[in-house]
């Protein structure tokens, strides 16, 4: 709409300004170091709610970081959208390969180039910013509530109970989230699924100190190398998962299902050459495409154990660890799927060390129906804006707290992101384009007209 | 002889003192941070064999750390032996292991507790004080000349070019080094030989950065999980090394050297104990004593890749490292195992990943031959003040310059070492018994006497 148009062109500037005073705040949730930031940014979130037109808002304070409620309530017979957004930010380390600071965003290339520019701050303040425009338009074509927390990149752990304790003030019709990807700006896309999340942490105790490995090497099991052997076993020479159930309750698509998600445009050659790699690896009889989007995963997030210093020193370590995480299809239970990879891996430690295995946090998959009003207004919205029908495909991260809302909330989930797959979430220079940012600035208030509308017929 | 009794035990305290303010000097090579220490450190060691009655004595720059030189030359007619010592310490993490500062020196439980109190500073000191009881009371027997290096436990880069600079300043007719272990007090024993060295460094790239493990996980070589399956590899299921080749030089022993070997005393239950480990582990076919006598072995001495810090990171890494060591025994050469190793390692690098190896630093496996004169000196020296013949055992440790000594100087090697295996080398609380200490500078001065006579003969 013109009106819409007119007062974003007005105030793209502000728009921009205001999210990269948010990317200032470092707000590492995973980092206790940077709580106190964490909370600073909470606040700000509760500021420009405010600003923006939101009633009741408020930073709700949880056993960790706290949640941001705002809403604006225009006529309780209209339906109600709740857009859920995180303001918390993966670590950034390692420092040493960002071209810029992750927390003082640069404009280059017509890229916001910051840690949390696309995951989720870049992406959460479009709707902010997008509901500014209809409520100072007076366009609002129905109410809004916002849910912004601040433990999304370390498990949501506290968002469960907050759904529980505020399920009167939560009340909606459907919940609309920007934190995924789209194809690219020239095919946009709608993800119809995304994968669930076990995360575990493993440590094997080997000595009860670190040997001199001259002493001792070669007749005491050496944690690292236990470790190693451990991890190595985790995956056939098909690349198969060998824990005992892993895929037993996969749910496997029709060939029609996975034709069509194989229709979706893919350049592998290009794949290969963004990433630097000389080969894909992935599951034996499978594409890309379904190795990220459809078939669960096992990665080693990190390692480490015994001397990782400058120059070489001969021990023996006492201990190794690492962080190893799973990513779930539907049918697959990620608590289910936790204790199959616990007990698997404590039974499959030799004699001669210890193994402890912790969960850290995970979540279930979830599937998006193409036939709710929600995702038929995103695909009109989308087509407003872009001039062309979104791509349904299956995404390969996780939010775990989508299956959370469905089971606290009874809410049905739209995800409709704006960010690129090469977006570098999670890595060193993480950007979001400007033209993904106003794009999806200007594409959400279709949203919110077109979902109202199927309520009026 | 009641001459140094009566002189050592006049000069007990200082002797510990001394010693005491060389430990608190943190001279860890390995790390450049420390480099003022490791040279305020060799300033501090030639003060102390001046005090000590040495001449000539000289702090010696490298291209590395400095290497202290101090001789007494009384009759050019006599035999010369000479010392070898290091004064450079390992790296003392990980710190929080420790009961008290690595280089706060504290004496608990009749043990001196501090990085280096064993290795080496504890044990090369008790030549310099061996050495002054001698001077002082006028009954040197011999010639003594003291070689201390900075550079031990970083693989003694410089010291080559040294020995072959200074031959002449180098003339002896045995070298002498207090660098290892005893089974015990009450079982004495010398090592007959020493294991070889090769440190190598290797390092695992995949993509060109890190990956958020959802939207990539599945479907990219993971350079964790990849240097894992590698590391894996290199042992098979009876813990045989896989790398071909390895084992082809090694000199097997015959039943009878092997039983004798075995016949040292050892305690699997308490070797077992003291480790907090239920079982042991290593090459099928050989008992501990061999596992760390006479074969050689590979151990992780380190590895790192991904998020190692606090909570959790959804990362596919772009890299993953580690430090791998070989023990190497007689018949092995460390640059033919470390090219067998760098060849083998790359080859198996699948499609997907980059590997490079690098080598950090090694030596070759010695035998002493046990009708040396210095072999003999050193066993009556024993005798002498521990009251029982010395067990010969296979050390399973390495001095890699020992086969340096023999290629450019010529000259054997006697291990005559005060240590014990528990005194935690290269671990969080290393310690040295006092009454090894004491016990060594009693017996030192026999072995001068013994092997002086042998020339008279």
């Amino acid at each position: 709409m013109q009106v819409w148009k007119d007062y974003q062109a007005q105030h793209k500037d502000r728009f921009l300004n205001e999210l990269l005073d948010l990317l200032r705040i470092p707000s590492v949730s995973a980092d206790s170091r940077y709580n106190q930031d964490t909370l600073r940014c909470a606040e700000a979130v509760k500021q420009r709610l405010q600003e923006a037109g939101a009633e009741k808002v408020e930073v709700c304070p949880t056993a960790g970081h706290a949640i941001v409620y705002g809403e604006k309530i225009i006529d309780p017979a209209l339906p109600t959208v709740l857009v859920y957004g995180h303001y918390d930010v993966q670590p950034a380390d390692p420092l040493e390969l960002w071209h810029s600071g992750p927390f003082d965003p640069v404009i280059k290339d017509g890229k916001i180039w910051a840690r949390g520019s696309a995951d989720d701050k870049g992406q959460f303040y479009m709707h902010v910013k997008a509901f500014e425009t209809m409520v100072k338009t007076n366009t609002l074509p129905c109410n809004i509530k916002f849910m912004i927390e601040g433990e999304e990149e370390v498990g949501s752990a506290n968002l469960g109970i907050f759904l529980k304790d505020n399920k009167e003030r939560l009340k909606a019709d459907v919940i609309l989230i920007s934190d995924t990807a789209m194809l690219s700006l020239e095919n946009p896309s709608l993800d119809t699924g995304l994968r669930g999340l076990s995360y575990m942490e493993v440590a094997v105790t080997g000595p009860n100190r670190d040997l001199h490995s001259g002493v001792y090497g070669g007749a005491v099991a050496n944690p690292a190398t236990i470790l190693c052997k451990m991890i190595a076993s985790l995956h056939d020479e098909n690349n198969h998962v060998t824990i005992p159930g892993f895929y037993d309750k996969v749910q496997v698509l029709s060939d029609a299902e996975r034709k069509a998600l194989n229709s979706a445009p893919f350049d592998e050659a290009e794949y290969k050459k963004d990433l630097g790699i000389d080969a894909v690896w992935g599951e034996k009889g499978y594409s890309t495409i379904e190795r990220t989007g459809i078939r669960p995963t096992l990665e080693v997030n990190g390692i480490w154990g015994g001397y990782t210093g400058e120059g070489s020193k001969t021990v023996l370590p006492s201990q190794a660890f690492a962080k190893i995480s799973m990513r779930l299809v539907p049918g697959q239970d990620w608590l289910e799927i936790s204790d199959l990879f616990k007990a698997h891996f404590e039974k499959i430690a030799p004699a001669g060390v210890k193994v402890s295995v912790t969960r850290h946090h995970g979540g279930n998959p979830y599937v998006t129906p193409t036939d709710h009003a929600g995702y038929k207004a995103a695909t009109r919205a989308v087509e407003a804006t872009f001039g062309k029908a979104p791509i349904p495909v299956r995404g390969g991260g996780s939010i775990p707290i989508v299956s959370l809302f469905e089971s606290e909330l009874g809410l049905k989930t739209i995800l409709m992101g704006f960010g690129l797959d090469s977006d570098n979430l999670h890595s060193p220079n993480e950007k979001y384009g400007l033209e993904n940012f106003y794009k999806g600035i200007e594409t959400i208030p279709y949203f919110h007209k077109f979902f109202a509308e199927q309520f009026k017929q």
